[in-house]
């Protein structure tokens, strides 16, 4: 139960920087001695200290004899931080409890090296051991998979339109719903969009949650033919802005776009970039959490190579009768392949409702 | 505080008929005298005794000096009951306290008559007249306007499909969402499906609740060439079947279908029975609550037609991208005209989740 309690709080500080982590996982670690806690720590991101390093440094002479409780298994790499195995040693930790063992070929092995040393270690139990793998759910799928973990988000009405048949589409959802939008923004390392909804709606595409530091995505433009507006806003907003066009796109096009202060780059694709293609050169780019924020077009497209891993479904109470479809797929004949979501949480928004969900990946 | 009590266990009574009572409103009494229950009473059907009377046969003398809590101001007509105005006065009540002034001009005045006899007689406060108000919103409905009220159920995947391109539909909602839908057909007097349904489920249209004794339903067809089986299940369950055929449809058939113990309807329409006028002979049928649980189609003419008062959205966590869309439509150009829902609902009933609302009336 106490073990429970610690590894919660360890998640809660790991969720401090969330969206700042990419590439490397959330973590947090708390130290406690004689039931209190001494040190409180969480990796803030790439090249900054792990979060056991950041505890037993707050800690002092008092982590000898603690025990650490950290979300993932200490690491035992010397990577951009010395191993954070040799520290717990080094400070003279009693025991180290953790939730997620790790998975990283690279670093894996932390555990057996502290056993070594003659502390013993320990996984947490059940249900916090849940959380854990929770937290760097998208990190996990990337070190497993050939691209990061996708999250579709859909914003529309309660018969899957975005927009009207005259393209009207400000607002479906309401203010409460865009605002929990930005949650996602925030965890995800990058926003893909379509040019179709750059010129519609000329987002700004950076995270802006409630009372937290916004962490700036690479924000992602699938533009075939480079027509992003070298005024576009989102070229503006912090973060870098990432244009993928056709390997037919015009070359003058990109130079205008890159004066403009975007990278562009050129894929395969039949007529488009293909999407699996985008998807590698993203994981190739450091990113294993992307959300996909578009038209039915992409998300279609997404769905045709089936390549959602999470869906957050924003709903509106209100009915169009036909429009533009939040997925514009040539759907899939049987019901056995659907696209099943399992885990769904759902969320009352202001009148709307968000349906959160994974996609279920057994068999029927 | 007390008076509040009294009215809910007075809606809880009269929710004892739910489905029985069409075309008469659902209406509950409590008599009280000294802070306890003397008796209850609900009305529980067409030609039988008012929810009044039977808590005053019940009470016997001891209805002498109670308070009346009534869900509905009582009556002050003989209809096929006498007023039952006349007997809180015979009884000797000491007070009526009701939650919903009645609207039906037949009927209206009771009130007014109690006071006139010297009984005070006063509405209860707000949040419970409001209740009282939910309790009998279809017949209010009813009485003020040219047709029933309609409520729309849908059962469909996230992104608003009913089947797959390939028209598999079972299942897409699960069990728990499908019993809840018997709640639904308990509710209202007649469910309305269009022959598509009848040729590619046979469904049975009956109310099958939980624990509960069914109200049977009128069973509506609409079927314009009277292409309904005479070996439809829906013949065979209880309650009567009404199938509504186009003017122009053989009338052999139709007789093949009396044969068969259905009633058959011709009505004017386009090719097809008109919405509109189904809804008028539904209200001459003493019908004040009825569903549409059909394909897109019909659900389609019913949002062209702009009849549906509320909806009951079963929706699954699945995309399956393209398929059967849960309403046909040409849809509405503009956001302002869209059906707007309020009061919603939100229920998780198993993977699925229900979202119940009722149309908004007020401008934007």
């Amino acid at each position: 139960m106490q073990d429970a309690q610690h590894i919660e709080r360890a998640i809660a500080l790991a969720r401090n920087a969330e969206g700042f982590t990419h590439p490397n996982p959330m973590v947090g670690c708390v130290l406690v001695k004689d039931g209190a806690v001494v040190a409180e720590g969480w990796h803030k991101g790439p090249g900054q200290e792990h979060a056991e390093a950041m505890a037993l440094r707050l800690a002092g002479d008092a982590a000898r004899g603690a025990v650490a409780y950290v979300t993932l298994e200490p690491c035992n790499h010397h990577g951009r931080t010395p191993p954070c195995s040799e520290a717990l040693i080094a400070a003279g930790v009693a025991g180290v409890v953790y939730g997620l063992r790790d998975v990283n070929p690279l670093a894996v092995g932390g555990a057996e090296r502290l056993r070594e040393a003659g502390i013993p270690t320990r996984l947490a139990e059940g249900r916090v051991r849940t959380a854990c793998a929770e937290l760097v759910r998208p990190w996990v799928h990337t070190l497993k998979c050939w691209r990061p973990w996708v999250t579709a988000k859909l914003a529309m009405s309660l018969d899957g339109f975005t927009a009207t048949t005259s393209g009207e589409s400000k607002w479906i959802t309401g203010p409460e719903a865009r605002q929990r939008g930005h949650d996602l923004r925030q965890r995800t390392g990058a926003i893909i969009v379509g040019v179709g909804t750059v010129l519609a709606d000329n987002p700004s595409l950076d995270p802006r949650p409630e009372g937290r530091e916004p962490a700036p995505s690479l924000k992602v433009v699938l533009d075939s033919e480079l027509r992003t507006p070298i005024d576009a806003k989102l070229l503006t907003t912090p973060g870098v802005t990432l244009i993928v066009g056709h390997e037919d796109a015009d070359s003058s096009r990109a130079s205008a776009l890159e004066d403009a202060g975007a990278e562009v780059v050129l894929l395969l694709g039949e007529g488009r970039p293909d999407i699996k293609e985008l998807l590698r050169l993203l994981k190739e780019r450091g990113q294993n959490d992307v959300m996909i924020e578009s038209g039915g077009t992409l998300l279609g497209a997404a769905f045709d190579a089936d390549v959602i891993d999470e869906v957050w479904a924003f709903t509106a109470p209100m009915i169009l009768g036909a429009g533009r479809p939040a997925i514009a797929s040539k759907g899939r004949t049987s019901l056995a392949n659907a696209l099943r979501l399992e885990k769904t949480e759902i969320e009352k928004l202001g009148q709307d409702t968000l349906l959160r969900g994974l996609k279920k990946r057994s068999a029927h």
